[in-house]
C-alpha cells in the first residue's frame, strides 16, 4: 500500500446522478433554470427584476451605447451562469447551449481592455476608480466568479478562451498587488478569488496564482488597515454610504486570517473565506492555517448553524451575530451561504474524513439549499426562514426581508445562479480518493468511476434517499485490487448495518473512528456492500442556550428537517404544541412534490375560542387534538402562500 | 340632583398624595430629578449626552453667540422641565426651583421674535425654512409643549408672563394656518399642539384656540396631502433624508381622524393625536369624533398593548405594526408612549366613566411608566423592553435600541422630562366629578378636596396599594349631602368587598355596569368607605394570536406585573419554566427597592448539563426544580446588570 497523500475529489465528469431526488433537479437546472436565468440575464422575463448584465458587456464591448445597470458585482451573474452551463455541459451535452455560452464568451473577451482589466461596471462607468475601493466594490470578487468559471468552462469543453482571458486579468491583478514595492497591499472587500485563485492553480499548474491566493489570505487584517488607507487616499467617497459602520468583523478583517476563532460578519464571505483557506492550508501543508479553519469550524457549526444548514443570524450585514442567537425569524440564512457552507464542508473532507464535515454537507443540502429554489426551477429564496407569519413580512419592519413566497428574480441576484452551480456540480461531493482509499461521503444514486491506487473502479449507487435508508454500491472493476472503501455512516442514524456481499461487518468504533466505517480487502468485479441506515422519525431539540428554540421541538427523519405549513395545519402555527413522546408516521405520498416523504401524527392546538375582546387573562389553556402533517423543509412554500415553522411548541408530559 | 353635566379632573392643587409608594417618587423628581434635570439641560454632567437646551435659549436671546446644537425638538426638554416645575410647585412651593423657572422664563421671552415665533432652531439656524418642512420639523409640536407648560406654570403660580409668550406665538400659528385664503392648510407632523391647544383654550377661555385645534385634527389625513404639497414648494429637501419612507401611516395622515379604525404609526404621535380627539370631542359635543376614540382605543387596548401596558412594537418608525404582533425583546414601548396612553385614558374617563380605560391607565401607571426610572432618579430608559439579553442588545442588530441598563440621558431626551411631568401632576389623574358625581379611579393614599354638586368634600384615602387592595376612605364636609361616589372595582380583580360606615354593599352587575360601583346616598362628615380588592398571585396568558407568547405565562398580583432578574434566577432565565398551577408566594420585603411585594415559588430548570458541543440532539428534556423569584416590573434593573423576562415558558400540566 502507498503512503496516504493529499485527497482528492472525484471530479464531475466522472459521476453521473441518475436517482429519483436529485436528477430531477438537476434536469430542471438544465432544461428550465438555465435558459430560464438567461432570458432574465436578457431582460426578457416580463415583471422580474431587469437585470442588464448580458447588455452590460455589449455595452463594454461598444457593441451598442448605454449607461451601465446594475450593481457593481452585477456581471457575476454572467459568470454564475457561465460556470453553470460548464458543470451542465460535463453531465449532459448541449450544443446549443454550448454555443450561447461560446457566444457570450466571444462578448466577454471583447469587452476585456487591452491591459487586461475585466469589469462592466468600472470599464463603463468609472474606469478612474478602478481598485480604489475594495472595500466596496466588489471587482476581486467578480474576477472570482469569472476565474471560477473560466476553470469550469475549460474542464468542461477544453477551450481555452475564457481561461486565457481570465489568466490575463490575474496577471493584471498579480502585477497590481502584492507585499512587492509600488504595488498595492489590498485584498478583496467581499473574499472569493482566493478560492478561485486555487481552482486556476490546479487547472494551470502554475504556483504564482496559488501564492496571489495565499498572498491575499495572508495580507487580511494586517495593520495598517488597508481599507481605511485606500478610503483616506480616495478622498473619503463611500459606494454605499454608511457601509464603514458596519465594522472590521462585517468582511473578516478584524484579525489576520489564522488569529480568527469566531464567525462573525457577512456570512457568504466568511464560508467563502474559509474554503479558500482550506484550499490553502491543503496546497502549501499550512497547519496554523488548517488549525483556524477547524476553530471556526467548530465555532460556526456547533454554535451559529440553523437546524436547516442555514447561516447568518442577521439580515444587518447579511451575518453571523454571536453564539446560540439563532432567532427563527428575523434570521438571513442566505441560500449562498449553505452554498459557500457546502464548499468549506468538501475542502474540510479533503483534509481529514470526518464526517462531521459531510453530515454538515448533507444537512444544508437537504434542506436550507433546497428550499432556495421553487420546485418548477423558477422562483427562488434569497433568504430560508425557519418561521414565517406572512402579515407580519409584509407589516413588520424586522420581518420585511423574509419573503413569504419565492421571488421571480431578485435586485441583488446572486442566489439563484449560485444554487444552480451547485446542484449541476452535485456530483463532485460525492467521493474522495486519499491514496488507496475511496471515500463516500454522499448517498445519491448514480454511476461514478473512481481511480483507486491505479485502478480504475467502477461504482454503481443505487438508494431511494433521503426517503429511506437503503444504499446498495456495487462495483465493477477490471482486475481485483487491494483498497479501503471508507462510508460515512450519518450522525443523525442510531443503527446502522453494513454488509459487503451479504457478510455483516459489525460497526464498532474502532472501524469508525471519525464516522467512515473503513473496509479494506481484495475488492473483485461484482462485489456488493449494502448499507442500511434506521431513519425513524425523530423529535429533536435544541441547546437549551439557543433561547429562540427552548421549549420547542423539530422534527427530523434522516438528513430531512420537516416544517409545518398553513395549508394543511391551518392558521396560527405557534398555537400547535406537539408531545415530544408523539407517534409521528412517516408516508411516502407520491402525489405531493413528486412523491416525497409525509409525516403525519397526533398533537394538538390551542383552543382559541373563548376569547373576548381581551388581550390577557388568568391561564386556563385548553387543547383540542389535531393531526399534523409536516412536510420536508426543502419543499415548503410550493403550494398556496401562507405560514409555516419548523420549531413546533412542545408539549412535556 | 342635577342632570349629568360634562366630567371635569379634580385639578392637581386639590389633591395631596401621601402614600408610601407614589409620595417617595414624587418627592425624587422634587429633590433629585428636577435638579438633575436642570444640571442636565445646562450640560453639567459629566459624562452624559450633551443638551445645550439652555444654551440654545441664550444664543437665540442674543445673550451669547454660538451655533444650534440638538435635534429640531430640542426646546421640548426645556418646557416638559417648566411644566414638571409647575406641577412640582403645585403640590410643594419651592421659591428657589421658581426663582429658577422664572429666570428660564425671561429668557424665553428674550428669545421670542418680534412676530411672536418662538423655537431656538429655526431662531438660531434657519430663519428662512420657518414652516417650509411641518412633516419633519417639529414646529409645532415645540409650540404645544410650551403651551402645555405655560398654562401649568400659569395655574400654579399665577404668573401670566409664559403664557402670554405663548398666546402671541399662538397668535401667529393662527394667523399662518387654517382653511381661509392665503393661509397655510398644514398640520403638525408630530402632534402635541391639538391637546395643547385644548388647555390653553380651557385656561382662557378664548374659543378661537379651540377652534385652531379642532383645524389641525380636521385637516389631517385630507387630500390633497399636505406634506407632499410642502415636499414640492420647498424643493424637495428633508431634514432626515428617508424619513418620507415612513409612509403616511407613520404619522397618522393616512387617513382623516374620524375615519382612523386602527392603531397605526408612531406611538407617542398616536396618542397625544387621540387624547387631542376625545378633548376635542368632549368639548365641541362632538360624537363621530368621540366614536372614532372608542374605535382606536378599542383596537389598541385589546389588539396592540402589552401586557405592561407599553405601546409601539417595533423601533422602526417607534411604532405600532399590526394586531397581535407583539414581540418582547425587540419592541420599542417608550416611556413617553405610556405617558400619551395615560393621558388618552384620562381623557376618555371624562366622556364616560368605564372601568376599562382606569384599568389601562393603572396598567401602564405601575409598569411601563414606572420601569422609566431608576429608582435614584438618575436613570432612565427610553424603551421597556419585556425581555433583555444584555448579550443580545450589545451583539443582534435588531435588539441594539434595548438598553439593558438605564441612560444617564438620551440624545433625543423626551423621556425623561415627560416621566417627570407625569409623576408631578399623578394627582390629576385619580379623580374626577360629573355633576353630583364623584369618581374615583386611581387608589393612591392621600388627601384631596372635590366639589360635588356645589358641595366642598373632602376624602382622605388610605392604603398601601399597590402591595395590597385595602383601601379606606374617609369624607369630610360642613354639612351632609346628596350625592352619588363610583370607586372603581379593577378589572383585575375577582373578589371585592365594599361597606360604607362598616355596612357591606353587594357588588352585583346592576351596582357596576361600567365597572365603578356606585353608591347615591346623604354623606355626612366622618362617612368611612371601605373597599377591599383581593389581591392573589395570578399567573396570565396572553390571548393565542400574540404568537409570541404563546407557550408562555405572565405573573401579575393586582396591578403589578411581575418579572424575573438574572440577578435571583441566574443565567439564561428562558431555561425556566413555570407550571401553571405553581403556588406562588407574595412577602413583602422592605428591604428590596425602599419595599416592596416580591413573589416566590417552585419552578423549573431546563438542565443545561450533558451538552458537548452540539447544537441539536434528540429531545430529551429534564429538568431541575428552583425556587423562582419575580420582582415588580417597574422596578427591575436597579441592581445589577442582567437577563430579565416577562413572560416566562409555561409548563402545562
Amino acid at each position: 500500500m502507498s503512503q496516504p497523500s493529499k485527497a482528492t475529489a472525484v471530479p464531475l465528469k466522472n459521476v453521473k446522478i441518475t436517482d429519483a431526488f436529485w436528477s430531477r433537479y438537476i434536469r430542471l437546472v438544465n432544461e428550465v433554470v438555465l435558459p430560464y436565468q438567461w432570458e432574465v440575464l436578457n431582460d426578457r422575463i416580463p415583471d422580474a427584476e431587469p437585470s442588464h448584465a448580458v447588455k452590460n458587456f455589449r455595452i463594454a464591448a461598444g457593441d451598442e451605447k448605454g449607461e451601465f445597470y446594475g450593481f457593481v458585482f452585477q456581471d457575476t451573474d454572467i459568470a454564475k451562469w457561465l460556470e453553470t452551463v460548464a458543470y451542465s455541459l460535463t453531465i449532459s451535452p448541449n450544443p446549443e447551449l454550448e454555443r450561447t455560452a461560446d457566444e457570450m464568451i466571444d462578448l466577454i473577451a471583447r469587452a476585456q481592455q487591452p491591459d487586461g482589466y475585466l469589469n462592466t461596471y468600472f470599464i463603463i462607468k468609472a474606469p478612474e476608480r478602478r481598485w480604489t475601493n475594495l472595500r466596496e466594490e466588489h471587482e476581486l470578487y467578480t474576477a472570482g466568479h469569472f476565474i471560477e468559471a473560466a476553470v469550469a468552462y475549460f474542464q468542461a469543453t477544453g477551450k481555452r478562451k475564457l481561461l486565457d482571458v481570465l489568466c490575463r486579468f490575474v496577471d493584471l491583478i498579480e502585477a497590481t498587488f502584492g507585499t512587492e514595492p509600488g504595488k498595492l497591499r489590498g485584498y478583496p472587500g467581499h473574499q472569493e478569488i482566493e478560492l478561485a485563485l486555487v481552482k486556476l492553480y490546479r487547472a494551470t499548474g502554475e504556483e504564482r496564482y496559488l501564492r496571489l491566493s495565499q498572498y491575499f489570505l495572508n495580507e487580511r487584517g494586517r495593520e495598517p488597515f488597508y481599507f481605511d488607507l485606500e478610503y483616506e487616499k480616495r478622498g473619503k467617497t463611500e459606494h454605499w454610504p454608511g457601509h464603514k459602520d458596519l465594522g472590521r468583523t462585517y468582511a473578516q478583517t478584524h484579525l489576520p486570517v489564522r488569529e480568527q476563532t469566531t464567525a462573525v460578519g457577512h456570512a457568504v464571505r466568511a464560508v467563502y473565506m474559509y474554503s479558500a483557506m482550506a484550499d490553502v492550508a491543503r496546497e502549501t501543508n499550512d497547519q496554523s492555517m488548517f488549525d483556524a479553519c477547524k476553530r471556526l469550524w467548530q465555532n460556526m457549526t456547533t454554535r451559529q448553524m440553523y437546524i436547516t444548514g442555514g447561516i447568518g443570524s442577521t439580515s444587518h450585514g447579511e451575518a453571523f451575530t454571536f453564539d446560540y442567537d439563532l432567532p427563527n425569524d428575523t434570521m438571513y440564512t442566505e441560500t449562498c451561504a449553505s452554498v459557500g457552507l457546502m464548499m468549506f464542508a468538501q475542502r474540510m473532507l479533503l483534509m481529514e474524513e470526518d464526517r462531521r464535515y459531510a453530515d454538515v454537507m448533507e444537512q444544508a443540502l437537504y434542506n436550507n439549499l433546497l428550499s432556495g429554489m421553487s420546485q418548477d426551477g423558477t422562483r427562488y429564496f434569497y433568504v430560508n426562514p425557519l418561521e414565517v407569519w406572512p402579515e407580519a413580512s409584509a407589516k413588520s419592519p424586522i420581518k420585511k426581508h423574509v419573503k413569504p413566497v419565492r421571488q421571480k428574480w431578485y435586485v441583488c441576484a446572486c442566489c439563484p445562479p449560485n444554487l444552480a452551480r451547485l446542484l449541476t456540480s452535485l456530483g463532485q461531493y460525492m467521493y474522495t480518493v486519499r491514496g488507496d482509499a475511496l471515500f463516500v461521503h454522499l448517498y445519491i444514486g448514480g454511476e461514478a468511476t473512481v481511480n483507486v491506487a491505479g485502478h480504475s473502479i467502477g461504482i454503481t449507487q443505487q438508494t431511494n434517499y433521503p426517503w429511506n435508508g437503503n444504499v446498495k454500491l456495487s462495483l465493477k472493476m477490471e482486475q481485483a485490487c487491494q483498497a479501503t472503501i471508507g462510508l460515512r455512516i450519518p450522525g443523525w442514524c442510531r443503527t446502522a448495518t453494513l454488509a459487503v456481499n451479504g457478510e455483516n461487518i459489525a460497526l464498532d468504533g474502532s472501524v469508525m473512528p471519525q464516522g467512515y466505517a473503513k473496509v479494506t480487502r481484495t475488492w473483485q468485479d461484482g462485489d456488493m456492500i449494502e448499507l442500511n441506515f434506521d431513519m425513524p422519525v425523530e423529535i429533536m431539540q435544541a441547546h437549551p442556550h439557543v433561547r429562540a428554540n427552548v421549549g420547542k421541538v423539530a422534527i427530523m427523519r434522516g438528513p430531512v428537517v420537516y416544517c409545518i405549513e398553513e395549508v394543511e395545519n391551518g392558521s396560527n402555527l405557534s398555537a400547535i404544541c406537539l408531545s415530544q413522546k408523539a407517534k409521528l408516521t412517516a408516508t411516502f405520498d407520491e402525489n405531493l412534490f413528486g412523491g416525497a416523504v409525509i409525516i403525519t401524527g397526533e398533537a394538538k392546538r390551542l383552543d382559541e375560542t373563548d376569547w373576548d375582546d381581551v388581550l390577557y387573562r388568568p391561564v386556563s389553556t385548553q387543547f383540542k387534538p389535531i393531526t399534523l402533517t409536516a412536510i420536508p423543509y426543502g419543499l415548503w412554500g410550493n403550494r398556496a402562500s401562507g405560514e409555516m415553522a419548523v420549531w413546533l411548541r412542545a408539549f412535556n408530559e
